[in-house]
């Protein structure tokens, strides 16, 4: 990108970094999908509300304006009575203001979603947008655990929806609690030990990374990497590096229950931790979710700080080629967690909450790979050509486009300069145009209309394909009665249709 | 609102000025909108595109960065390399640039729709927000009129297709050519007199609001109104006067179209414009748009600058009251014309380019106003009360639930801390639940549930309406075997549907 200072009069056409613009085909997709998720949460009792993209910016609570750098992290300015404004950051945020300023009008428990745009100021890169689009639901004023469990469940119901099968997707479970609890009982409990469990917490992150060798180190002394920079560990000692490993290594929670029990005995919030999670796990297996689709997973670590209990994550476990061309797990499409504080913020009571975000672009991503959007393929419009540009000829062609639309035809009339006919059809076949309709002097003067299918055309003047049987000779071009113009439009489209159906079989 | 400096560490949850939180009904009601009017313009054969929130400033064209006011009109803020972005204040100048940066790629004529947020940074008023949604359509690259003429037919289809009804509206339509050619008529052409055809355009504009008397009075010395306050005019002599009066108020085009031809004959483009509005005219007549749906109206003054031919206007022609209690025609609820020049600012050619914008809160508040939407109410969900808290039966609530759900029922499982029963069914009240599902210790021994049909409940409690006749008898409370649970309450949504819709059939 050319970061030189430009000549003022000279007006460059783009984009500011890390922002793009977004095609037909992906708005479609976006679309198709965000109704299939907003069917599930609909079902599961949930209704819209949306907030505004600005909010004050101590509302938003991440930080407090800062006259020398307000934008750090996110997109702020002053409003004219000099008080910050930032763009959200988040959907979570926003809700908990909501939330808190209209208490008392607020049926509790309070049951919502929402779809919509958040900002990061951040360094763009490969994939890393500072606009991207979060789906979220959240329960307001419900301090039971089975909120927690109903959301793990709308999560998984939500990936199946989407047409992911049941072994392509994982909901995983833990609870800060237990993670709390494990802390205090190797010792690095209470305030004067915060930084010590961040390491610790940074370490067990990394385990899908680094694998258990590496997470030892950066639970111990530290770690060397390939490039020789040193990671300096949290210090823990043999023992206390063994409880940790054994507490984020285990996969079946079932059997490891009563040792878990067992390591948190004695701890604050360790024992509570462990029966939360306990109950979550009876309410989805009761429910009918097994381990295959609901799974308690000591490993999980949400980054985000406010979190106060269950923490929940939705992962996707097929394989896909990343840009290196290595085979890697697809992995996390969304997740939430327990935020029982960030309400209570505004207020002088306290006010449980849950909820998860989804990352609206990335499970499109997946979606994609699995070949799972576009079942609704939009059909480009039939082009009615301008041969002259006379109005009675002009208002002809204008009638049949109208004919078209209103018998619920996609149509346009050809709208660039008429005289280069050859300009018409090249922009048909660009467009991919399924029907050209044709009339000249001759066919007007008979009350005819030329019908070309494009896509037979393409099939004909192309190469021969395998699949002989269903390749009818369907006739490329037909001269009809203007009467006739619609029900033949029709029966040509539905031909159409009708292949694409049979190509798509023999495809699979 | 409390503008006095307030102590940081109190948190008040409120939202900047001018910015609000939109609730269930009026996100379902825009949806229900949006999905109409994206099926129009699919069938007109336009595309979705999108362009995000931030453009450069420059790229808007509305302003120059200017570091003392850099907010004026617009919300902008500089990024980390010092350059000056601004939220879109609307949809065109961001599609302008979007054409521009990929003008190699993209086939013109290029035909998109694309609804979303802008922006304004103006002080808020009653009604007046800072951010509001548009939905607008343009075709780039398309010279003639037919485009225009187009685009007059989407904008009547578009409201037919919201349900409003042929008479209650009308595409008003004028040109910018033919109003410069009467300026140039009556002597007030050229650069030099720019400022005074300013005046002109803006007292044209005020004919609705003072009537001929009163424009005459701005098109002459000016105008003092009831507060004594003067207006300058335009100083034009009473010869010019009239004939802007003739031309204002041309009520039949086809009538005065000879008259008017000769009032801007000789002149530069007025010639030209009056025959765009005649090939205008003869394309949506010979279409089967009358001048009961799309008007030539010489009155249709669009205030944007960068008009270079056509505009049009969609205006609802029914009355509505207002917030004095008098009755007005609720007036413009989108418009747009013709702008060469807006892509070609970017550009070493020349791009012709014709769209529009809807208004979507004013439009939709016309509907309600209609009561055209929310045809498809949404029935809250069905609540599963919560009356024991251990494990066996919290985890059977939710198979309730689950059950309800996978028969496509809305269904929720109450959330809130249990163990005040009637803060349930009050939730279910205050929610509007249809149905109550209970089941204490005696009916789990003996594997049934009670179901409470709510809205029969409130009825039978309530005054007796008149229509006895589909009053039949439904019970309000049953007790039925686990397994017939979802059946049964199928039976009463079901009834409770046809009761819905017979009262709506004894309202009409």
């Amino acid at each position: 990108m050319n970061e030189k200072p430009r000549k003022p009069q000279k007006l460059k056409a783009r984009l500011p970094r890390g922002f793009v613009d977004r095609e037909a085909a992906d708005i479609r997709a976006v679309n198709e999908m965000v109704g299939k998720i907003r069917e599930v949460y609909e079902r599961y009792g949930f209704d819209p509300v949306e907030t505004p993209l600005f909010e004050y910016t101590d509302a938003l609570g991440k930080f407090l304006p800062d006259a020398d750098r307000p934008n750090e992290g996110v997109f702020s300015l002053q409003d004219d009575d000099d008080q910050w404004m930032s763009l959200r950051y988040d959907l979570t945020a926003p809700l908990a203001r909501h939330v808190a300023e209209n208490f008392q009008e607020i049926q509790l428990p309070y049951r919502t979603y929402r779809a919509g745009y958040v900002f990061r100021n951040e360094k763009p890169g490969p994939g890393r947008f500072r606009q991207f689009m979060q789906f979220d639901a959240d329960t307001v004023g419900a301090p039971g655990v089975q909120a927690d469990a109903e959301m793990c469940m709308m999560m998984a119901d939500t990936l199946e929806a989407l047409g992911i099968k049941r072994g392509d997707y994982v909901i995983r479970v833990n609870n800060r609690k237990v993670l709390d609890g494990v802390m205090e009982a190797i010792g690095v409990g209470g305030d004067e030990n915060a930084a010590r469990r961040l390491t610790v917490l940074r370490a067990i992150d990394k385990l899908d990374k680094f694998g258990t060798e590496g997470v030892t180190l950066l639970l111990g002394e530290g770690r060397k990497d390939e490039s020789g920079d040193f990671t300096k560990g949290a210090g823990l000692n043999a023992d206390q590096i063994e409880k940790v490993l054994f507490f984020v290594s285990i996969t079946d929670y079932a059997e490891s229950a009563v040792h878990l029990a067992e390591l948190v005995a004695g701890t604050e919030k360790g024992a509570e931790g462990v029966d939360e999670l306990n109950l979550i796990r009876s309410l989805v297996m009761g429910a009918g979710y097994g381990p295959d689709r609901i799974k308690i997973d000591p490993s999980v670590v949400r980054g985000l700080e406010y979190y106060t209990g269950p923490v929940y994550e939705a992962e996707l476990t097929f394989d896909v080629t990343n840009e290196k061309g290595e085979k890697v797990v697809f992995g996390s499409v969304g997740g939430g967690g327990r935020y029982d504080g960030l309400v209570s913020r505004f207020m002088g009571q306290p006010v449980p909450a849950t909820g998860f975000s989804i990352g609206v672009s990335r499970l499109m991503t997946a979606l994609k790979n699995l070949g799972k959007l576009g079942a609704d393929e939009v059909v480009a419009p039939v082009l009615v050509t301008v041969m002259d540009g006379d109005v009675e000829s002009m208002g002809r062609y204008q009638q049949f486009t109208q004919d078209l639309r209103n018998a619920g035809i996609r149509a346009e009339m050809y709208q660039g300069n008429w005289k280069k006919f050859g300009n018409q059809l090249k922009y048909a076949d660009r467009r991919g145009a399924p029907i050209a309709i044709i009339q000249g002097g001759d066919e007007r003067a008979e009350g005819v209309v030329q019908i070309k299918d494009l896509i037979e055309g393409k099939r004909l003047s192309g190469e021969i394909t395998d699949n002989a049987e269903w390749r009818e000779a369907r006739v490329a071009q037909e001269v009809v009665p203007e009467a006739d113009l619609v029900a033949k439009v029709r029966e040509i489209l539905d031909a159409q249709a009708e292949d694409r159906r049979r190509a798509k079989q023999a495809d699979a």
